[in-house]
């Protein structure tokens, strides 16, 4: 591949990946009414990354952590932003994200393209100590939105229980229990103020 | 300063920085009549540091470039954004910015708040090779955005000239000679499809 068609190949994957801007989460910005887009998103986390990474648990790489923040969604320009909590989207987001990878990834040059898409991969995995505190603040982040959204909060636009949001945010212990922590207080708060529901029965009187 | 008012001003700081996703830009997303914010802005400029960083003139520290490019516009959220061809606000703007560096940073632990303002500040007097490429990628993504807004592009609405813009760009070569080239076909691109006016006054015939 000639140097030409390797920059042109990249300033493609540049102009076409400007579509993550107009990806919507169910997230609402803070003040606002309007939706987050997911590259909006992206960039928060990176800045959650940067000023709170004195509080993973493991030393990590923080280019590492940072540049998972920035691509790991990329793939929702085909395969749309799947609410962590729609059991049946959930179900195809695997195969739907695979072919957005695949094509996305493809845009840019081979060793580029796999490099980027190993990222993802990884990300995805949670294998690493990187990838453990990206998908930490990547949960953080909206729990911090929600708890300031109060009742626009799209947990409670789709009536989740506590027990929902603690299992969906468990997994930030394992990049930070000092963030965990902040979640459960945040997730608690909004409990108390009666925009989360109870768990199974109300206890007999 | 206790170790929970230390983690409590990180994540006001992180809640305040929300609202870059409410400040305007005069740039188009693609393919869709909608401004762009500096949030997803700042989100796109990471990428192309991330994408072409193989492109610079000297050798760079990548974490720096990307930091520079996350929080270099976070003064948007008092100061707003300038367009960059205004000579009237132009002359406020190094004020309100300094203003709202204040205000902002000082959200955050001292020491914290003190290394992103530096960060800030590099980035302005671009005396390093990472605040060149950052300057070269933050003035080359809104070229590619305006070229493919084609009639859409601010540089129409405004009217301006192709040595205007010409000149505006200029400063990429000091950050990669090979993204300026890129700038430069673009521009002269929309200058040929009619959108970017002459300079002085046309030749006689």
């Amino acid at each position: 591949m000639s140097s030409e068609e390797r920059l042109q190949r990249q300033l493609d994957f540049l102009l076409e990946i400007d579509r993550l801007k107009q990806v919507e989460r169910q997230t609402r910005i803070v003040g606002n009414h309007r939706r987050e887009n997911t590259a909006e998103h992206s960039w928060h986390l990176a800045l959650f990354a940067l000023v709170l990474g004195e509080w993973t648990d493991e030393p990590v790489d923080l280019l590492k952590v940072l540049t998972l923040c920035l691509v790991h969604d990329l793939v929702e320009i085909d395969a749309g932003d799947t609410f962590a909590y729609d059991q049946v989207a959930s179900v195809t987001k695997a195969d739907r994200e695979q072919l957005a990878a695949e094509r996305l990834f493809g845009i840019l040059p081979p060793d580029q393209g796999a490099e980027l898409r190993s990222l993802w991969v990884e990300y995805e995995a949670m294998g690493t100590p990187e990838s453990r505190f990206a998908n930490a603040v990547d949960r953080l982040q909206p729990v911090l939105l929600n708890h300031a959204a109060r009742s626009e909060s799209p947990w409670v636009h789709h009536a989740l229980t506590r027990g929902q949001v603690l299992a969906r945010n468990a997994p930030i212990a394992s990049g930070s229990q000092v963030l965990w922590e902040v979640a459960r207080r945040h997730i608690h708060d909004v409990h108390e103020q009666g925009l989360l529901l109870d768990d199974g029965p109300p206890p007999e009187s």
